[in-house]
């Protein structure tokens, strides 16, 4: 059976984690609209939710914050495997993929049953933040900054990056990020993270491939470069120039187009919101510029459905929020991490090994091996 | 469009690098039948046919030889690195995993193109055994071994492990079995790294992630187990009773059985010469029990075609190799990552990002979200 390349439209599992609806620019977790819940509640409840298909009462609330302190918190003697893994001087993803299998050793002669494997995966998603803000400060000759037990989970990812408690506003527009972020669909990371967990792998392996999935330009590794967009145009009046430069050199406009929207990409709406609750000039260029890009794109492609994907205003959303644009992507893994636990979970209940098969499209075979 | 679970039979890809004709009984590298360049080449003209697409030249393998000598000694301060690693007390694939990012930090502002990621995808499968071997010498308590650039890289595998130059008969005893097992087919942990690559991930993302799939039990776990059933039945005159009591318990028998063959495992045939040219007690009682357990599972299952798999012979050669079982396993992975260095490259020389689809079965979304 012969199959789309890249498996395009290809529809390998069964999931009730959520799904993408691109010609409606919906997407959702588990039943509900996922930008919503990012409006309205806080990430520790969408991350119980897409655990546990539902979400949970204030007592339950309170119990899986707990944990998520405790889990936080690097296990006794780690220090001394960052401060190794530092010195390599591995990108951000290298780094989280060679710490992600010694934070919860695996024995390989127990059998994984579901608690371990949700323990597993908690365990793992609530300690990225604090081995990815470990690796960048001690990268950049910084001690290195303790969970606070008593702050969110994105508080906490900012002041364990800059060692200072964030303002309500950072906070609130980075727990925004994450939240509209954990999950989209079968993307290249979430289907390794299945892929890899169908073999019976534990849920560390899962979580490393899937990281290092997601550090591939053509998929984690845009938002930083948006940013850099925004400064060089600087000045609103300066967009048809930039565009018009781009698009001779036959280059791709960063933040812009979708694989799957047809319509407007539901984060990007939810995350300009959120940049427009700072205000303030550079904000007020950004929708400019987007505005007058919007425009450009749509007069030199009319038969294209152009729309500003969720990098854009993530971009000024995080920047906004204190963070430099190489944070930007482990700010992606951060909440990327929450939703491959789902994934891993929901493909160990109920597996069959991932094995595909492919055409071999070579010399005939046998050829007679020549004589040595 | 929908695809039978597990992408089973499905074609995602086109490769020459070489395919598994289960129905013959047959598998090939390349054009070449693969339990015959097993017979009649060395493990580094093979892997050289893999990444080039044709056997060397003398000169040709000489400079290859020498590359691989350079690549399997770990850079300057790597033992460091592995002290912390196997102080976590990982198992050898996340041990393996963890090492993998920081044997060749990836630079994610450069571009990486067909050169380098050659040269990264030698360099980790070359140092594979260095570092399995440093960890698990490290973690029973022992000084590593260098690697001995006058030495075959099988050779290198165990005198790494045992400190021991190795005999000429386990030398090429364990040079069979890693020839014999390079590639199979678009196997679990080849497909992760394939699609891995395929995010334009680095290769060390790519190998760590199929390090990981391939130490799931329903890939790469059994070896081991097969010889602990030899030990457990001992007598071939036991055979009989304790298959009845597996079969009893409805337990699957380690070493019979494969997805793929309705005719004999090809490397089944070839490990058991391999295991022959060692000749002694256990080989002849290996070879009783084997006969007698495919009569017994082709009375209890007329309707099914139960073929001896790899893992059986393999367990025996690895032993007389002087392999523990624990470390079978990590003589599987020196042998894949090898195959997936080919595979790797041509994933990146002709790329689709692979992102497939899911069908939501959840509840009818968008639910309202709850007041909080």
């Amino acid at each position: 059976m012969d199959v789309p390349a890249g498996l395009k439209g290809v529809a390998v599992a069964d999931t009730t984690i959520g799904s993408v609806r691109g010609g409606e620019g919906f997407f959702h977790y588990r039943q509900y609209d996922a930008t919503e819940l990012a409006r309205q509640r806080s990430l520790e409840e969408i991350w119980y939710l897409l655990l546990e298909e539902r979400l949970p009462t204030p007592v339950e609330l309170n119990d899986f914050v707990g944990g998520l302190a405790e889990a936080r918190r690097l296990p006794d003697g780690f220090g001394g495997v960052l401060d190794a893994i530092a010195a390599r001087k591995p990108s951000f993803a290298g780094g989280l993929v060679a710490a992600i299998p010694l934070l919860a050793p695996f024995d390989p002669t127990v059998d994984i049953d579901a608690a371990a494997r949700r323990r597993d995966a908690v365990a793992v998603a609530a300690a990225a933040p604090t081995v990815l803000a470990g690796l960048h400060r001690r990268m950049i000759g910084l001690e290195p900054v303790e969970p606070d037990p008593e702050l969110s989970h994105a508080a906490n990812w900012l002041l364990m990056l800059s060692g200072e408690v964030p303002t309500p506003a950072q906070e609130r527009a980075v727990e925004t990020y994450l939240a509209a972020t954990i999950d989209h669909g079968f993307n290249n990371s979430t289907f390794t993270a299945r892929t890899i967990t169908s073999s019976g792998a534990d849920v560390g392996g899962a979580m490393a491939g899937a990281v290092a999935a997601l550090s591939g330009p053509l998929h984690g590794g845009a938002p930083g470069r948006v940013f850099t967009m925004l400064d060089e145009i600087g000045d609103p009046a300066n967009t048809d120039d930039w565009v018009q430069r781009r698009l001779d050199g036959g280059e791709v406009i960063m933040g812009f187009g979708h694989a799957v929207y047809r319509a407007d990409d539901p984060r990007s709406l939810l995350l300009r919101e959120a940049a427009e609750s700072f205000g303030g000039p550079l904000v007020e260029r950004a929708i400019l510029i987007e505005a007058r890009i919007l425009e450009l794109l749509r007069a030199h492609k009319p038969e294209a459905t152009i729309v500003t994907n969720v990098e854009y205003y993530a971009s000024l959303v995080l920047h906004l929020a204190g963070l430099t644009p190489e944070l930007f992507t482990p700010t992606f893994t951060v909440s990327r991490v929450i939703g491959w636990t789902a994934h891993i979970l929901e493909q160990a209940a109920n597996n069959k090994i991932i094995r595909p098969a492919a055409n071999y499209v070579g010399p005939a075979a046998p050829a007679p091996v020549p004589a040595n």
